[in-house]
This record gives structure tokens, sequence and C-alpha cells, in this order.
């Protein structure tokens, strides 16, 4: 035990809504882990204390001594300095997180970007174990990428690779939040298909989801999809059938770009849905794929909702050792 | 003189139509160039033998030696057996070009993709020289793609990666060659954009082009395009634009994607009409990328036509020396 312990590391995965913090031995065995709502309307200060605090208590009941911590952040990122540049679903811009949570935690903290931990984590511990090159898709309120090559992240020449969720599907479009149009996120992400749903609902259309929607604030989340799935809501079957279809289209085209051998779609939709998110993904990207492109796999996410922060813990692990930490123990 | 052509190689780029031959010596020299048609009409045996006679011819005159060759050819390819599996353009289908070629000139042949050689020669001796990440987008009949990462040839897991050109850009869109719809191939090829001029004249459209296409077997060349710019024909000038916005939707999407530094676009129409093609490419590309990707400068083709034969070439450099090679002669 005592061995086990002595190169463990902890892996955030930090979101809009909640964050999951993992703690990971040098096998990459998870040794224990906890979650809790972001409440970034509070601000930086507040979710980097609440963050901060949860690790504590693990390491604490876990009586574990991490050497280093990594967060994954979905937003554009300044990795080299630690600085979380544009975070919308956080509402940060220019935050110094990783200084902040080293301050707090007294231990070397990295950041990246919550698709790349996520492909990360597939890679290290889930469904990529042993690949070359492998994409990542992750399906949430928007869609993001990770591009693994030669078994590496690839970051491209400025930091900023793998934004898939930014490929055009539908020239000229609907609108996506990153100021472009048609782009796969404004066509399959969940805030799309709620979009399409509210659309319909609007028209008239009707469809058990009609209740929930109406309410004041009231989000499509995938529960929410799950259950009137389960109900056989043909207004949800049709916007998910669409969804899938546009994101067979961007399996393809990523496919015929990137020549991977496998394609992990991840996110909450793949999580809770399975083949019934993937069956028609993968049915869209064959009718698409060149010929030879065929052997491509395309499944879900093994580690579903902890493949971001357990990806966290491989960076953290491969963080360099710094001496004095040894010492100080 | 003697130990220039010490080390020459060969680099053909051999196209439906036309193939070039050119030979370069070990610093990169340009020796001589020569071009014929392929006719392709006349099989496969036959056009091994006019490349071979061109490349024999270019030997003799210019008093060289090669020790390698390396031909760039538009298809589907097996470049670790030396055969083309598919190539349309050339109506050839598991062709042995390379066993073929050295059997008619007594030299190692070895073959790769046209657009990989293209992208390859503006990264040794064009555009590229020098840089990191690198996309190539070769636009002609039809739209090919190649991608350096790491200053090296990106060839994915099973050697067909960068098949930019099946990209769906429209989803559903027009049908394309590879059975896919709306791929950029189909909406941006010369052949695309052929398809839409016809259309509109059939519909009774005036255009200065409407004599030269009404004749029998009558192609839309990169030369007519240009003529018809010239004299400010609205139709071609609006063809031209669409397939540049659907160029620019592209270009930003393998933006995104890749991170590379720079997108050389290439192919007979960047090769002639230069910054009447690129702007209003860059000017699409701008609306759709993403913050901190408007650094990707976006480049014509700086050795235009002898792209291909030069990148060939730099690859049969690189090909292993034979010894039994240096000791025949």
């Amino acid at each position: 035990m005592a061995q086990r312990n002595q190169d463990v590391v902890l892996g955030v995965d930090l979101g809009g809504t909640s964050f999951l913090v993992a703690a990971v031995d040098g096998r990459g065995k998870l040794l224990a882990q906890a979650s809790k709502k972001t409440k970034a309307e509070r601000g930086f200060e507040a979710v980097v204390a609440r963050v901060a605090k949860v690790a504590r208590e693990l390491v604490k009941e876990e009586h574990i001594a991490p050497r280093a911590l990594c967060v994954g952040v979905p937003g554009a990122l300044d990795p080299s300095h630690g600085v979380v540049v544009k975070a919308p679903n956080l509402r940060w811009e220019n935050a110094p997180l990783a200084k902040a949570l080293e301050k707090e935690l007294k231990l070397p903290v990295s950041i990246d970007n919550d698709v790349n931990v996520a492909v990360i984590g597939e890679h290290q511990f889930g469904a990529a174990r042993g690949l070359q090159n492998v994409v990542g898709l992750w399906i949430g309120t928007g869609i993001g990428g990770g591009v693994l090559v030669g078994g590496q992240l690839y970051r491209g020449s400025h930091g900023t690779a793998g934004e898939l969720g930014h490929t055009v599907l539908l020239a000229d479009g609907p609108l996506c939040p990153c100021g472009g149009r048609g782009c796969v996120e404004a066509l399959a992400s969940r805030t799309s298909i709620e979009r399409d749903v509210r659309a319909a609902l609007k028209r008239g259309r009707k469809s058990v989801l009609q209740k929930s929607l109406s309410e004041e604030g009231s989000k499509l989340t995938s529960s929410a999809i799950e259950e009137a799935l389960d109900a056989e809501d043909s207004l949800m079957l049709e916007a998910l059938e669409r969804a899938c279809h546009y994101l067979g289209l961007l399996a393809a085209s990523v496919a015929n770009a990137f020549d991977p051998e496998m394609i992990v779609i991840g996110g909450g939709l793949a999580s809770r849905l399975g083949d019934r998110f993937l069956a028609p993904i993968r049915r869209a990207a064959q009718s698409q794929l060149l010929p030879r492109r065929g052997h491509v796999r395309i499944v879900a996410t093994e580690l579903g909702d902890r493949a971001g922060a357990m990806g966290a813990a491989a960076l953290a692990s491969a963080m360099p050792r710094r001496r004095e930490r040894v010492s100080e123990r």
C-alpha cells in the first residue's frame, strides 16, 4: 500500500455545472473520486476554493500525498502559463487558475483543454488503449475535439488544434456561438438539439417535453432526452436522429482527414445513451466514408463521466517531479 | 559539376492529362524538366513506356546518372508495394507502377499520392520551407489534401490521411464522385464549377463561355476560366466566387482542426489566378476562423505546376541508397 501511494496524482474535470476530482496511483488505478457543483456564478476565487476544498478532503480521507494536479478546463487556454484565456461556461477571462490552485494546495498544477484530457483518459485507461491515431469528439452543450497522433496529443502550431466542433457541415447554416455559421456545434450539440425542439414546440408540435421545457429556466438535459426517447416521443426521436446524422458526417470527414484507428464519442449523451446514440452516428458516417476508411472504429467513451478527470490525472503523472516536493514530506 | 551530379534523382508528377519529369540534384536544384501528354486511354503499359522514354531522354540530354525515381500519382495507392490501387483519371486498377518503371529504367522507383508529393515539394523548395505543420489543398478536376505534422508527411493509420476534398461542407448537398454528398470536391472543384456554369447556361444565362462550352467534348479549363474572368463575365465571376467561398470555409475548418502555420493552395487555378483566387478564399476563411486562428497564412503554391515533380524528387532523394547501384556504374 505504501508503495502504491508514493506516486499519487490528482486529476480534475472542471465543468460549468459540476467538477470531478479523481485520485489516481502510479499504476493508473483510480483510488477515489469526489464531485461537487461548480457554482460558477460565485466567481473565480470561490470556484478555486471549492475545488481546493474537495481535493484537500479527498487527500485527508484517503491518506494520500499527491505530488501533482492537472485540471481539464472547457475553454481557450494558455497551458504554458496556466491561464484560462476565455471560458464562457465558467464566466472566466484571463484567469490564473494554475497559480491560484498551487497557492491553495501547495502542489504543482497544470491545466489543459477539457476534451484533450478526456481523449488522453480514453487513451491511457479507456476505449483507445494502445492505439496510435485517435480522434475524440465530445458532445455536450458545445462540441469539442481532441486528436492523438502517434499516441501523443497533437496540439498544432499555436496550441489550438482539434477544435472539431467548428468544422463547417452546413455552409451558411445556423449561427454558431463562435460567430461562424453551420459549424457542427450549431447543428448537433445539446444546445442545438434544444433549440430545434423548442422551435418545433413553438410551431405547435406535440411532445412529452412540452411541460418541462415550458418551465422558467428549464434546460434540455441528457436525462430529459433519455426519458423522452424511452417514451418514444417522436419529436425527440427526430431531433436526435438529425443530430446523429450530422455527427456521422463529422465523423466521416474527420476519418477522411486524419485516418485514425478509432473515433471516440464522449459527453453526456454518449455516456447515457450508448448505442442508441452511436448506431445512427455510425450509419451516417458509413454513407460518407471513402472506401478503405470503413475500418475506422466509432465507439462510445468507456470511462464516461470520468474520462476527463482520469486523463487530467495522466497528465499530472507526466509532470516533472520537483525535488523540493519530495524533501518537504 | 561532377560533384553536383553524383546525387541526382528524378521526380515525376503523373496526371491524367500530362506528366512532368524533373531532374533535381543533391542540393535541391532543378537541373532539367520535360513534360508530355499522358494519353491514359492507351493503357498502363503505354503510359509506363511514355514516362520511361521521357526520363531516359532527360538523362541522356543532361548527362546525369539518377540514383532513384519517385512518381506522384492521383489516386488510392499502396506505396509499400508500389501499386496504384485505383486511379480513375488514369483508368488504372491494381497497376504495379513501381515495378514496371524499375524494369524499364533499372532504377529504384517509389510512388506516392500526387497531393502528398506536391505538399512535400512546397515544404522542401517552396512556400512552406522550414515550417512544422502545413496543410496543402490542391484544387483541380478533384480536390486533394496533404498534411505535414512536425515537418513530416502525416499518413494516418492506414496510409490514407489527408483526403480533405471529402470534407462535408454542405450536408446532403450535391453528389460527389466518391459516392457521398456535399463534399467540398462536389462544390468547388473545377468539375463542380463547370457543372454549375453549364447548368446556368442551360437555364439561359448569358456568358462568354457559351460558345466554347457548347462544342462537343469541350471542357472548362483553367485558361478558359481566366479568359472569362478577364472579360469580366458575370457568370464566371459568380461561379468562382461561390467556389472560393466554399474553399474558404474548408480552409477555416482545416485550420480549426489542424492549427497549421500555413495552408498552401495549389493546382491549376491557384497557379494561374494567384490572388484573384486566393483573396476571396482568405475572406471566406476569415469569417469562419475561431479567434486566435487568424494567424494561419493562406497562400498560393510557389512552385506552381512543378510542385508535384519537385516533391517527388525530394522523396526519391530520401530513398535509401542501394550499394549495387553505385557499383554498377
